[in-house]
């Protein structure tokens, strides 16, 4: 049995889409299909590559993830397979698959060099669907193409101010949690526009409608408000700058 | 083959994580995933009951249903394993299990005490994605824990007034229609906030924009807005209270 | 094992209830379920018609596809079983399934005479989900019920205007692309209310929010603004008339 996981930022009927051709691609091969997500906000390849490093780790070796954030289609930007840790990565060579692939270990990255008949404006059905069927069908990584480089993508690092440190919303979830680009709590007491957080180490410590910082499930500080959102409260959104400000 | 249904409040590539987890423990056992809901308002778990009872009862003995709306994750709510008609619950202890569980018959109740390395955000991946692993290779109910009394949770009894019947919006689904907690049509005629409502067998027998109420396939009265909007027209949601006068 | 589609407006919880009966008929015989999509906006068939017809050819043969936007449930509207190029349809008789149907080559339609107990406002759980479950068992169509000819549904056809053509917009995905009913691009230079779009091939053509026409990955002349949200540019939404003016 294969497993493939889809991550897009298409909405509905063009993962449908991308599942039928791969289920035409396998003639009757058993095939477990889990969608991780597809409300990626469009174009977003950093709020993409963030939900993908997040779930990547939990599938099993043997696990192919297809990924398809993709500003670039149409144009000379190549399509990649990624092996890492016993997991295969499919999808657009903008930095999308490398976060979670180098997660999980050592990366070697393939540049697909296979010809499609393919539009131009949906490589994840014309392209990338089908690879992740040869992958499953047990063609190695390696006869995608050849080893390359791949374009990197870094969520940034925290950067020390005068005041405290500054930070970027990488992720907001549906509670409006905000998730941040830093992989541990700050170790001082801090306020964010002047409203002080509540370093928790789970939601239920604090007050109804009180604001929280906390380290997520997925090793990232998050900001929340219990029983609220925090992204409206503070009016902010995937990719904003901010300044955590020491107390 | 096993059956595992999911039903959430956690929007996107968090579920993702739950089936990356169970995949990776049930080791290539066939295993078909049904997501019920991942839309469940955030922390209703009136909405989240709602939901796993209209559906439950159509799944296959066997079937297990793991349903996670957490608000009190990371205290010292329990984690409960519940048995009913040969359909295994699993998930919080709050309330959020137990009506579906008690629509197929009488349940047994188990606490979770095994212990698991978890989070203290994420249960739902952490303890009830395993737990239900272990139920899907074949482990008993009984083998998760001590038998127990679970928290219930009830959608409240229709209250007799001077002019009619108060009742409580328990669901607002996708149309707008406004699911009541109450179990048939009333026996006169009614208005809402003084409108009158037709009672009807079938959507289609009102007019254009008509307010309607009707006995929903999932049992409860339900009012709707003939191609129209309920919630929006009458400004309600999930939790509200309504008055229903006779005329 | 078979593959069995879902597109529906329900939005969440009622595909899962239809799986569910699935599940429970098919008897731990393996399915595999595509979901195509189950936001089309409420009671909009032609939308549902637009997201099948783009989706159903991706499909290995034998595929099943229910499909359910159904404003006539309840009434004495048909239930249909369509036939074509070895994939089976099965949905109300309002034209939703015909478009796809179509596309496939020849087809045959059968009435669905078989009785089931039927709620009046759920008949893609209580009907359609049954049939496709014999379906998959290995039932014909046509032990269905007798051969009987659909009601079609047209997308309708550009009209010529004095400065230019008439078009609807049948669909509107969620990068607020607006799929138009016109199997090509214009020959000549157009303008959208005043303002000129760029023919593309593919949308990194565009300079950043540069609207553009050009021939989407389903067959249909699509307007998009590069990186931008085309449908709020131009304030229309799916159903509305444009004119495209030859500039």
């Amino acid at each position: 049995m294969s497993i493939i996981t889809l991550l897009t930022d298409f909405g509905s009927f063009y993962p449908a889409q991308m599942k039928g051709v791969i289920l035409s691609k396998l003639e009757g091969k058993d095939v477990t299909f889990v969608d991780i997500a597809h409300d990626i906000p469009p174009q977003d390849v950093r709020a993409g590559a963030f939900a993908l490093l997040s779930s990547a780790s939990f599938f099993p070796t043997g696990t192919i993830h297809i990924a398809v954030v993709d500003p670039g289609v149409g144009t000379k930007r190549r399509g990649l397979v990624v092996e890492s840790g016993g997991q295969l990565f499919v999808g657009p060579d903008n930095g999308l698959l490398i976060p979670a692939a180098r997660s999980l270990g050592q990366i070697k990255s393939y540049e697909i060099a296979l010809r499609f008949e393919a539009s131009n404006t949906f490589h994840g059905r014309d392209i990338f669907a089908p690879v992740a069927a040869l992958l499953a069908a047990g063609q190695s990584a390696a006869s995608m193409g050849p080893r390359t480089r791949p374009k990197t993508l870094s969520f940034g690092e925290p950067v020390k101010t005068d005041k405290g440190i500054e930070l970027s919303v990488i992720y907001v979830d549906r509670f409006g949690n905000l998730v941040l680009n830093m992989r541990k709590l700050p170790v001082f007491e801090v306020r964010l526009k002047g409203i002080k957080l509540k370093r928790v180490r789970t939601y239920a410590e604090g007050r109804r409608i009180e604001p929280l910082i906390t380290l997520g499930s997925h090793g990232f500080a998050e900001i929340a408000v219990n029983q609220g959102n925090a992204a409206e409260a503070f009016c902010l959104k995937a990719g904003d700058r901010i300044e955590l400000e020491e107390i």
